[in-house]
């Protein structure tokens, strides 16, 4: 691979686009690249207590963008422009059932030589989520996981070249409701808008901004 | 730029190393590539939340390993074996003189045309943060933020060919002790070694294992 040299530019390049090109639509195959990554991503004890719904049809987005009314309302036009919307969401508990298909999953995957193997993952990972239903913050330690993905997702798609804004500023109940997803046991956590930054992007032709390096590392 | 392949083959990929060799250092070069990469990582309004400290020294790691002791002490050698050690911190608050310090910094970086720019921008963080209080849960947002730059992390550390082993296993209060961190304002959320995988590493084996695609991903 040559990505040593890309790396740092594509971290020091990307940034928040705050006005896409309505035109232009996500390749398949990139999306496909996403939806790769996403399911892929690392997840404590492989929890993966996620679910990411992709909108890009007309109505897929109007329902994620009910999330972005009132206050929120400088956000609709980011979900409503953008190629492709990710909503992604946490699972509101670890159950039994959700733990048992990951395990199954796990030794279908071809993960355990032996059944005490089996056995051994299913104690290890439920001991964390006994640790953390104990301490009560299951749901906090899901939308963690989410973040992850967030980091990793925001990556991906400056890699593959495409502008994203990730967005915090919704209104999780409204997308809930009009997704559906308390039913399934799932919290939508951020909302990321993938697709190209429109010419009136004013954000495009800001330089980028960080703290000093001394301020953020330190090296022991 | 040719990662369009790569991307969905890089995180399929990478796993969770077990156990590195000791014998082999990341090269200067990819270290500071994933420098930058955690430097220009992503953070709701762009925050900046955090701190992270790099041990490769042995010392440094002898201090972060004071971390995985007792219940822990399954993590210790794949801190003290690792080439570099990141311990990803969170600020405990979100102070004015913080928030003054990136707002400073974005003016000197040349974010903001005039005075009413740089006060717009004060306002709309300030929002946000004043939310965050009011809730209660500012150390938490800081603590997610942290995770997205943990998923670049991983994804970067990949994508230059490193292996990596992210831990929530090790005990935040002995490294914030360790290495003074909360009189920093910052705590330890999560670490992660980086390096080379070592022969005995099982993990590298196994096969990844990830729920079916139609579990995690919705289409609308």
């Amino acid at each position: 691979m040559s990505t040593a040299v890309n790396l740092a530019e594509i971290a020091r390049r990307r940034y928040t686009t705050k006005a896409f090109d309505p035109s232009r639509t996500i390749p398949a195959e990139t999306m496909e690249q996403l939806r790769t990554l996403l399911r892929f991503a690392p997840s404590s004890v492989n929890s993966q207590p996620w679910h990411f719904v992709i909108a890009s049809s007309e109505p897929g987005k109007a329902l994620v963008a009910q999330g972005t009314q009132g206050n929120f309302a400088y956000n609709a036009p980011k979900v409503m422009r953008a190629s492709h919307v990710v909503v992604l969401c946490a699972r509101t508990e670890l159950g039994d059932e959700h733990l048992t298909a990951v395990l199954n999953q796990e030794d279908a995957d071809g993960r355990f030589a032996t059944p005490e193997a089996k056995a051994g993952q299913a104690n290890s990972r439920g001991g964390y989520v006994k640790l953390h239903r104990e301490i009560g913050d299951t749901a906090v330690w899901a939308q963690k996981q989410v973040y992850l993905a967030l980091g990793e997702l925001l990556l991906g798609a400056a890699a593959l070249g495409l502008d994203a804004c990730p967005m915090e500023g919704f209104d999780p109940a409204a997308v809930n409701a009009a997704l559906g997803l308390n039913s399934r046991g799932l919290s939508a956590v951020v909302l990321v808008a993938l697709g190209y930054h429109a010419e009136e992007d004013f954000n495009a032709k800001l330089p980028k901004s960080r703290l000093p390096a001394a301020a953020v590392i330190s090296e022991i």
